[in-house]
């Protein structure tokens, strides 16, 4: 006799959980890799992660979940589609569909080629040698040719990749928007790069004592509501949020003594990431109801308190005397204007992970429109470092010297991430779109921000978006909670409201 | 058609060695638990651990693994006792066979029961409450039986649990030892404590800044050969060291800013275990041969260089400069000689971990003689403090004035560890009979030692001991090595030669 459905239910989601628990153990494996680990520990550790990630992958693939999934897929536990049980049943279904329509050999050879690709990449990079790089990265967007086509799309195969970081987003809504972006966006940099206005970028390239950054880091991070009785924050060299269980949250970030904002807004990019981790409902662990909803949702959350706070006026009008407080030599003599348009300083440049908060959306543009002309074959990939320079010359205005600083400088192609660089820019759109809201709904933040209360804001997030898990895919639930789907209009008009007089732009 | 022998072999190795990378991420939870994770993270850890435990039980008990090894253990690979294969084939088979013997139920009873112990006596040891501990542990002790006869043992039950962490020893043996070594050990500490001859040790309990500890005691770990590029040392509770993997080992220490042995004599203790598992041959990773003995020898090597190399004379001579520079308004205007004698202080206390290099053995005598009688329902559990009492003033000429200082001091029945205790004295046994075997062997270490080269006794240390990983019992290597069986001669008489002179006893 077949178990009944809410039986059937209680069973995958053990399962569910379970898995959610390895992965996490994995999880761990690899913060601890680049927090803490001797390098000498590295050969053992790929070991460990690779036995890991095969018993994850197993229980991923058992043939009797994907059974138990597909008659619950017609039980009445699905009537209600945003009730729990429709919703956990219909993401986890989705999630197994999807890893079972991918062949075991090229699961292996995706992974085999995404390690050779980094390895190659890196040294490609240090040596400007993209004709290095060029074979592994044909056999990279062929594979994910084929991934793609296992996958299978309605509209488009690139829409098949993005649905890994950006589920239910289709490429043709992101390539609307994204368009509309450069629209206004393009005339808005080339504006401010005419401006005679210019801001005395130097001042923030004084010597800021480590010590002094990271107690101040993480003073602001806590501020802002990034809970360190449930996480914690390390050093590496690159930064990163990782959720490592249901209190338990961990980011990094990288000092340079050289730098006031390179740590701090780092820190305040992955506090935000970490907040939303810590504000999804641990009740629901494991289960598609207790986790992020996608990149886009994700970085959307850092962005926000990174930018959209952590650049803001009345967020320095109440923290600029305690920076003056920490960092004396540097700036006590600094006025506070002279300060906030430092930290607000717009100029077209080559790297994306330097850029600012109006040109960055630029770079990911580049990405994107490149990244589906490959994967469609209407790019060959030789001729990929010269569609980049020209689209650098007309999106931004300048052009690389070299690879490296060029179409080299990124490693997500290298790693097989194809489809990763647009929920950057759907970061910054849905950041905007919602801080709107939010402005509107608490009746104006800018005086709660200049008094340090973020907690109305944070709780505001906590309600509108973190607790919902993945009930609502990200195009409902920006709908649901601005009355609007995305659109550029809340990024322009930030970017515009404050770019503006400062540049006289 | 079945595997030939070699084809087996290679698969049961691989079977082994998979288990052991899943050991080694089970540690690295606990090791970040205990240094890391933030505390709000233990519930989800101890799910996590459980379900790993699950996994990695499940995979020793695999009845083919049995079946593998049953016949493995027939073949022409065992002929020859000491070869690598005959080696990993018994020790691995006997492990298996161990475990398999245990009913699940067992299993799952003494698991809950630990947890449940420990959870109790933590409360009890607070409110000096043993008749609170009473029930609990007498249930421990009744499933400790049914384990040890569930495992089977030819002499006494106590050889079944003892094998656990001194594998192929026998309590008829430890107890000659040990009785041998109580024999002449009372009277020296008895003369000791008549002596008139006092240290001063409050020159050890004034302020020593906790970061000068932290850099002189990274100092000296590295200078005995705790190899960092393969390691690491960080602050807990409870020192510890654990091997998360071939070249992965990590330490602990506790640092107090009033005492100055506590974390470096804590630190050179568990660099003497760091030293040991980063001396183990790689190349056999997961397999016995890449494992050390049992925990005698482990703590063999932690107390040589914590109390044979670290509170000799030679040693000090070296680095007491050092010492009077990094704290010299503690220890600038201290003669040596007063130094050297409050390091060794001897006198009779009532906690274990506090005492010192000569009493340290009498508190051990203690539990391993109570808790022979507990298993052998000869002491009924109530009777157990007063028996506690009696010993105490027995062996150490004091009596705990409650509980908390007396029977409830240790954690180790509490949570089902029976037959734990011995192994440190025999740790403090072997340490001195290898000791004195390197002195004769390198011409004379003192000379060594005092010029700070601690390179050939660790050389002789990895090549007499650690490199062979479980080739040989600790029995076997004791005598290969010394060429005479344990016993309690080198103990006493390296006691006698340092504390002789220092007492005038």
């Amino acid at each position: 006799m077949p178990d009944d459905p809410q039986t059937l239910y209680q069973s995958v989601c053990q399962q569910a959980v379970d898995i959610a628990r390895l992965e996490s153990a994995e999880a761990l494996l690899g913060w601890d890799e680049l927090t803490k680990m001797p390098a000498a520990g590295a050969e053992h550790r790929a070991e460990q992660m690779k036995l890991l990630s095969g018993i994850i992958h197993q229980r991923w693939t058992n043939p009797r979940l994907a059974e138990q999934l597909a008659i619950l897929a017609e039980s009445p536990l699905v009537a209600e589609p945003h009730a729990d049980t429709a919703v956990n049943i219909r993401r986890l279904k989705r999630k197994v569909d999807r890893l079972t329509k991918l062949p075991q050999s090229l699961v292996e050879e995706l992974a085999q080629t995404a390690s050779l690709g980094q390895h190659v990449w890196r040294k490609a990079r240090a040596e400007d040698d993209f004709a290095a790089f060029r074979p592994v990265l044909e056999k990279t967007f062929s594979l994910k040719r084929q991934q793609a086509d296992a996958f299978g799309y309605d509209e488009c195969r690139y829409d098949a990749l993005l649905d890994d970081y950006e589920p239910d987003e289709r490429t043709a809504n992101v390539g609307r928007v994204l368009a509309e972006l450069r629209e206004r966006l393009v005339p808005l940099v080339a504006a401010i790069a005419q401006s005679e206005r210019r801001p005395n970028s130097a001042l923030l390239q004084q010597e800021f004592p480590i010590e002094r950054q990271q107690r101040f880091g993480r003073r602001l991070s806590a501020a802002i509501g990034f809970d360190y009785s449930r996480g914690r924050l390390d050093e590496t060299a690159h930064p990163f949020c990782t959720g490592l269980g249901p209190n338990d949250c961990r980011i990094t970030t990288r000092y340079d003594a050289r730098s006031f904002g390179s740590a701090l807004f780092g820190t305040l990019h992955e506090s935000g990431h970490g907040i939303y981790d810590q504000g999804t409902p641990t009740e629901h662990y494991g289960l598609p109801l207790g986790e992020t909803i996608s990149l886009g949702i994700h970085e959307s959350q850092s962005r926000l308190w990174e930018n959209l706070i952590g650049r803001s006026r009345p967020f320095w009008q109440c923290f600029y005397g305690e920076v003056q407080e920490a960092f004396p030599e540097a700036l006590a003599q600094t006025p506070f204007e002279e300060f906030f348009f430092a930290i607000n300083e717009v100029r077209p440049s080559l790297i994306r992970v330097e850029a600012d908060e109006a040109t960055y959306n630029l770079h990911i543009l580049v990405r994107f429109e490149l990244e589906q002309a490959l994967l469609d074959d209407d790019l060959p990939v030789a001729d990929l470092p010269g569609a980049w320079r020209e689209k650098y010359a007309h999106y931004l205005g300048i052009e690389p010297p070299s690879d490296t600083d060029g179409v080299l400088q990124d490693v997500h192609w290298s790693a097989g991430m194809v489809g990763y660089f647009p929920t950057y820019a759907l970061g910054n759109l849905y950041a905007a779109q919602f801080f709107a809201q939010a402005d509107a709904d608490l009746g104006g933040l800018e005086p709660m921000l200049a008094r340090g209360e973020f907690h109305p804001l944070r709780e505001w997030l906590r309600e509108n978006i973190h607790r919902h898990g993945q009930r609502y895919s990200a195009a409902e639930l920006v709908e649901r909670v601005t009355g609007k789907p995305l659109s550029s209009a809340a990024l322009i008009e930030h970017l515009r409201a404050k770019l503006g007089p400062l540049y006289g732009a």
